[in-house]
């Protein structure tokens, strides 16, 4: 008998067919005596739907209007969700993030929880009732509607799970855990058992897609376990918490992301404070810089390189456009054919040569690095996006993650679908 | 420069288009100098959708969920005209039925308005913004969202203009006011410039759709002046108010509604209480009884009619099918083909001879009368609902009420709609 907070992301609640195999779920987990507190997404493309009817009036919708908007998809799908475990004989009520208690900062579109009040959520599971509770949204001070960005879900449910004090958080999703790589690009990647809160957020943050990063830093924060699992079966998935019961290897997973793009300025003059000039430039323009690389000097002038999101790049463009005549560079250019492979391990802490046995593997391969960035737990390299199968595979192999079996990658069809739903309840 | 509440129906706001529409009006309104607040129904068919999911997944679906379900229709609507105007230079807020002050009781589905706050308007408006009120919707003392019922959102429109002693309440719609019959069944109705509270109430009540009734009946009560106009035009359309500044005719309009059907029980014992028996049995289960008609007795046993909505049907069956027996009466048949059609004219209180001169209309237009109700100031008439424009054209010519000029129907192309639209600009 645990509490337990159970997280449904938009695909599991697409269709009133899926929300009646989501309350199957819960109930099942109900009539196995725990206390359920289910947190949900908006239905399949609902939140795009709204994007696209906001951007058909305004290039640019007021904050506070495009929150308000964007938060109905949720109220819509916990009312459903609701409605279908009532169908079945039991009892549910639905919460928005107001009644939830999820209180944020006033920031739209990326609110910060900054307070969770639990009350009325305990009272109704005190009451035996399944509680469903809106993701992705908070209130702010002023009793305004705020968002917690895309994918903020999964942050409610951590949130909600550490203000019901829950045994643990588990996130459904469409695919069975956290593997040692993406199995459609090294098919021997292994299914991880467990992986601490660290390796997890470099993980996420190097592209694997599994959890939100904010969400498993909420949870690190608050030492709230995470169990990532498939919406389709019953099988244990992953579980993230602080300290994995088994010894850690020295690298956990290769996470890959060919979202980035690489800006390189040539011809900078090798002068201090023009990096300063540059990156102050772009963060003021809200473009997320990851990767840094300063090339040596030559003759007085530099390079300088460094990724970004892919959808950074006009915002980027602009501000290098504006910049490039007060710090006198040359020119510069963009490579949009990238991607970043990541390894990532907690071990690699006390495992020195990693990077000399990565290096060597992929020259070896006849992979070429564009770039290195490192991290105490993770070491990524830039390689041209045409190699990264090659480059995942070919490390994933060399730090002994290769499974015995091979995963198949399959197209599911609609039936196929739910006949492994069918088979998970 | 006045404060004028402007109330846009589904259909003005069921795409980004129309939206765009509705904004251009609003600002006009602004630029001629007035305050202007808006309240929005849902877009287009959203509600019917939203309903559509709730009954796949529960054949009862908990009042309190449905509502909040429902609610998200006008919230939807209400921050996309909110973005609309903001993207053409003027200010705009978005106001729930929750921050727009509307208290209800707690009857879900069907809440009724018991106060109306609207400081949080006023404040928006005194900063010269336009002001944008979720129609339909409020909330109880529980902090519960409720639902005002179908086409609430015409009520919400007459309470915030009460709540902010607005001069006029602006109702727009596909029509462009109120008039003496319906265009479409007699050619040659006028539309009216001035209607009374009490005629409008019986014109609703007796199928003319402009208005919700309960929406008139909330005007009347706190005296708001309704604009009922054209949402493609700038042309003056009806004014509904309690003193009507010309004499009034002896009949205002001609309405009719076939949207009712007649049950009627044959063979019931002539003795006191069986009508009772029969009408607190169908009230108790929720049939909306309208006219009943108790035919002269024979040979110890009567026959019982009455009419009700033909939504209530299945009801109204079981209601019967239980209390035949009790009743001991013979048989029961219902007849779905009937119309209703009444004259409605607060000047009937004083000017005797109009149910003589109907009935004598209708006889010489071999038109027959199956029943007949009145209140003071208005006569119904049910007829064969085959005869049902020729019933209306008949009295509408008898009673003085036929314009100069012809009514042309027509089925407007989407050009046409656009169009028509832009000219109103």
């Amino acid at each position: 008998m645990a509490l337990i907070v159970c997280k449904f992301g938009g695909t599991s609640v697409a269709s009133p067919e899926r929300i009646q195999m989501v309350a199957k779920r819960l109930i099942a987990r109900k009539q196995a005596g725990h206390d359920v507190v289910a947190v949900v997404s908006a239905m399949g493309k609902t939140t795009d739907e709204l994007v696209g009817l906001a951007a058909a009036l305004n290039d640019n919708p007021p904050a506070r209007e495009m929150d308000r908007l964007l938060s109905t998809g949720e109220q819509v799908s916990m009312t459903l969700l609701a409605m279908a475990i009532e169908a079945r004989g039991y009892k549910a009520m639905s919460f928005t993030g107001r009644q939830a208690g999820i209180e944020t900062d006033g920031t739209h579109a990326k609110a910060k929880i900054v307070k969770v009040h639990n009350e009325r959520i305990m009272e109704a599971v005190n009451k035996g009732m399944i509680a469903v509770v809106a993701g992705f949204q908070g209130i702010d001070a002023n009793g305004d509607i705020t968002t917690l960005g895309r994918g903020g879900s999964d942050t409610t449910a951590v949130a909600v799970a550490w203000g019901l004090n829950a045994d643990v958080c588990e996130i459904y999703s469409d695919v069975d855990g956290v593997y040692s790589a993406d199995p459609r690009v090294a098919p021997r990647a292994r299914k991880l058992d467990q992986v601490s809160y660290e390796d997890m957020l470099e993980l996420s943050g190097s592209g694997a897609g599994v959890l939100q990063m904010r969400a498993v830093e909420f949870a690190r924060k608050w030492n709230v376990v995470i169990h990532s699992r498939s919406a389709f079966s019953d099988a244990e998935g992953t579980y993230i918490k602080e300290e994995p019961d088994m010894e850690e290897a020295v690298i956990t997973g290769i996470a890959h992301d060919t979202s980035e793009i690489k800006f390189t300025i040539r011809g900078v003059p090798d002068m201090t404070g023009v990096a300063a000039k540059v990156f102050s430039a772009l963060a003021g323009n809200m473009v997320s810089v990851d990767m840094i690389i300063q090339n040596t000097s030559e003759s007085g002038t530099t390079d300088i390189s460094f990724t970004c999101p892919g959808a950074d790049e006009k915002r980027a463009r602009e501000t290098l456009e504006r910049i490039m005549g007060d710090i006198q560079a040359r020119e510069y250019v963009v490579d949009e054919d990238i991607a970043k492979v990541s390894m990532v391990g907690t071990g690699m802490k006390s495992s020195p040569g990693v990077a000399a046995k990565a290096f060597q593997t992929l020259g070896e391969n006849k992979i070429n690095i564009l770039a290195i960035s490192t991290s105490p737990i993770r070491l990524s390299v830039v390689v041209d996006s045409a190699q990264t199968n090659a480059a995942v595979r070919c490390l994933h192999t060399a730090f002994g993650l290769d499974s015995d079996s091979v995963f198949e990658e399959k197209q599911l069809s609609a039936e196929e679908v739910a006949a492994k739903m069918n088979k998970g309840r």
